[in-house]
């Protein structure tokens, strides 16, 4: 059994990831960090624990050392530290949230308004998205976990930018995401009588995704991509479905670019391209690790039109962090996440 | 006080027309029909009608008959006949389904897999959208009140084509409704347990909505206009929230656009431009017959993102009906919809 | 035209009785407070009023000055002194909190944890519930409105305890309320992800409506009634579903006591009792000021089931406000209360 | 592995059963069939189990021919033969319908309005409440499965009926459930915008888990229990919570019934007693076989108010089942459902 942690553990990404870790045959949870309910039992801080474990949140430092494989679920700018102190002690280090992401140090200052903390340890990471490059996630130190929308978005479009089939330069990504993504702190936004019956947009063509996403999208093409990124906020508590608009280079048919897809993603576990004339939901990844895909064109039959959907807290976070995890254990990638979604 | 009824009472829009009818100072709701709940109190089928009216579901000749306007709230196909009958007497009619929407036949066919039964009596008729053409629908007997996507693209893009700033070819509009635009048949898509926690889109590139949007916005820009049309079910019961991406013509600053739409809609009592910065959300419209529009760019400045939402239910439908009545009827066009948006 | 305003116009009541007021007839909002919004419009705090009213909220001196009714929506114990202030200007005051909702001081303390601090303005007050004891309202200068809670509880039980038809020692109020029941402030307990497909009771036993409702029922039996009374919150915005169990002492058949129901409530227009084999529901009265109630036994037959819904915002509080307003000028009681629940 | 199946694999209740046993280590789901979907792929019609399961839909002798355990998941009145084949090939049978949960016939035939079609084989069937009665169920070869209710009801109430705490003739239960409950069947009151927003009570004092209730009951007593039952329809997808009123025989404390409550269920996997002054809430039980309960009593102390809440679909319905399937198998109770609830 490998020893795992979590630091930030009672944020709503740290808590789905302590859920799924807890039902994993292969690791056992060790360790648990929480600032703002520091030597509280997790299972008085979320009633759902209640007899199911008797973990307590501790600090940090208890995670680091206690642990074989640390996960960080913290906001942005406080894993840098956290990592190189365990990358010194020979741990290895999943983050969840935004610090090592941006390869380029420029375009995280320009959007998250800090430089790099601790530059050099960014060597020692790699932007881990498993259907991407998943094959590379051992040799490094530090995974970077994707961020939700940039998962729903790079699995929707990694065929067809990877076999040169669309402009680069005119994708639009309309996404829409469950409230959770939000997180757990109180806003009016998030006040239920505010959101429900609700629907919105935010951060609209300005949204901190988006240079992520352009740098996987460019990575994926081999040339520098551009995307109208805009994300909406769902009355639902999960599920990310992101509607991709992209003008297409050559005449193919929807069958040729359908087997495409097919051909990409016909032995991953989890991404899952759905028949011709089916649609994706939400509702059939719900509580799971899987992304549905599905395509589709206008009438003109001039624009094609990707949807792909997940699960934000799930393939969006905290699964994909613990197909990660089975990346850098050399467990199979589906281990701890063989998950059905509910119908209801 | 004029004489008014409803021939399709009990579906979802025809109740919400009663609804709304019955607090509108210069009409007395003389007669409504239901094929379904024929001779049954409409108190009996809406129980929020309880000692609120005596009225009778009846047949719809009684409607034709006793009514100066008739409003006709029925599926496709089912208007034109009863319409004819109208104005043969005399009568007004307004049409809050497709029959008379789509000006070119050979569209309607092939839209709608019939052709105009009463080919004769079109030209008595107008595609009512006040903010556009209010000013001549008053020469018309018969309003072909617009769809409810309809409605939130034509008046989100109104401004941009009308000015001639924008590529008419490359215009995404990704809406999202709620769920009551699907009406009171039941459906697995809008079983409770189904749709709740869901979120999906359907008809992609082929929504009938289609042309009737493409023909009012090539009114509006003098040329054929494209558009890329994909709707989505929301589960709330009401509101439609339309995300538009188009490509500028010329170098202006969102502050230029910002004053054209501003200016477009200064006397207009339903619409209104939110100052820049601020973002349209459905719940500040619901259960009226405004409609918020806010303009936003991507932050590379080459694309225009409006932001348009309505209630589908009012300005998408019932409200926009009675808008188009205090016309025909020489009313101020805000009698009768001189609603506020409850704040939750 | 009256002049009203309201003191604290920007918590969830306050907003809605402005809402209300602005479609009444018979009066002007002159002046409105807040103390977290002071000197903001209040358009930009609740965009739903955007170009509907130009209202700027002031101090709570501007409106005791300038306006006839001074409306107070305030915690408990922010009320007694501005009443005061109200009255000594010869101004009339209605009351949304529970200032002068308890008559006994010992009560109030008992409850609310501190003494009453106007004690000799009280005898100028009335508990308004304007079914039960309207004809009185207009005699005094502060009406202190009905909690949501016992107003639903109160209309459904009223008939019953005035004719002496039940064991007043064992009655059963299992109350379930929509979310804005609990305000605008932020809590985990309303953050969406928590609150969304959950359903839970609180203050299970000791909630403060407790004494409110038995001094209502108490007046209605001419006897010391006692409830046992357990709120729950509903995952929806707005409406109170109250489930009412009780012992009947004779031998009535449900007819009769439905006979006696439709005789109690004949001549109001708000309180509606549905036909025996209908049963009670929220959105039916969404929105209105309308109060259904149905009337139902178990198998058994020894004990009566009473479901009463109404809006928690309008009869629950903005609205039954209004209600005693109208009673306060001389107005008939529907003035600007005539309102049909939309279907959906 | 054992070999087991499923008669109705379509409906709700099938379907959450079909998850949850594919996640099972010691089964094999060998067959399953469906009258509506016969000869279909199930993830055809759940899209959930696109690519995680091959099985097709087939004839239920096919289930009955091919598996050692079988589930019934069908309207009443269909279980009974299929019983009575079953068992004569010495398979096993769990029956989620109501067909052997009333041991009388004469109540079966006053609730459900038919006799017993089979009736010499309800001598081989046990009402399988494993917490009540769970070291039998391996004696008989048809377990009837509890109903949702009365699972909630009767965990709730069996410490103070086994230790004779409370007057037995005066128990209200106001129950609240999740709209899964309704099925998959389509109606006007499980339709979207009809059910969303609303809430309301239905088949009150006359629902027919109400004599499953007063039999289980009564046994846990040793005599005869009466309740008043009121379900309730709440609009979230899952969960059942009933607050169940009674009044006390003895003068105990809270923290005597406490202490009775944790002893009663304190090596119980699945039946967690809340410490006092926590209050039981649904979504802590979502997803998962657990039971929270907790205990409270009014302010004057002479009514004690229990909540129950479960996941009508996994306790009240598959998840049971399969512990009651655990049973028969001779398996630890939790094999397959060690699940913790999500957080949201």
């Amino acid at each position: 059994m490998f020893k795992v942690g979590i630091i930030g553990a009672t944020g709503y990404v740290g808590v789905e990831l302590l859920r799924l870790l807890l039902n994993h045959d292969k690791v056992t949870v060790t360790a648990i960090s929480s600032s703002t309910f520091k030597d509280e039992e997790i299972s008085s801080v979320y009633k759902s624990f209640f007899n199911k474990t008797t973990l307590v949140c501790k600090d940090k430092s208890d995670v680091i050392d206690k642990c074989d494989v640390i996960f960080t679920a913290l906001p942005h700018g406080l894993s840098e530290e956290i990592a190189a102190e365990a990358i010194s002690k020979n741990k290895k280090v999943i983050d969840l949230g935004a610090d090592f992401r941006l390869e380029c140090e420029d375009s995280y200052e320009e959007w998250y308004g800090k430089k790099f903390t601790c530059k050099d340890i960014h060597k020692n990471s790699i932007y881990g998205l498993p259907e991407f490059n998943g094959s590379k996630v051992k040799e490094f130190n530090i995974v970077a976990n994707p961020g939700c929308y940039p998962t729903s978005i790079s699995l929707g479009l990694m065929p067809l930018l990877k076999n040169n089939l669309i402009n680069t330069k005119n994708i639009i990504c309309d996404s829409k995401s469950g409230i959770t993504g939000a997180g757990r702190g109180l806003s009016l936004k998030t006040h239920f009588a505010e959101a429900n019956e609700n629907f919105a947009a935010y951060g609209i063509g300005s949204h901190r995704h988006t240079p992520e996403i352009e740098q996987t999208l460019s990575y994926m093409a081999n040339e520098n991509v551009e995307v109208t990124f805009t994300p909406h906020l769902l009355p639902v508590n999960r599920g990310i479905l992101s509607t991709i608009y992209c003008q297409p280079k050559d005449k193919l048919t929807l069958e040729e670019i359908h087997e495409i897809y097919k051909k990409q993603y016909e032995n991953e576990e989890f991404v899952h391209v759905l028949p011709l004339g089916q649609t994706a939901e939400i509702k059939h990844v719900k509580y799971t690790n899987n992304c549905h895909i599905s395509i589709h064109q206008n009438y003109r039959k001039n624009k094609i039109i990707i949807i792909s959907v997940i699960d934000n807290m799930v393939k969006g976070a905290a699964g994909q962090a613990i197909q990660n995890m089975n990346l850098l254990l050399d467990l199979p990638q589906n281990t701890g996440l063989k998950l059905i979604a509910p119908s209801f």
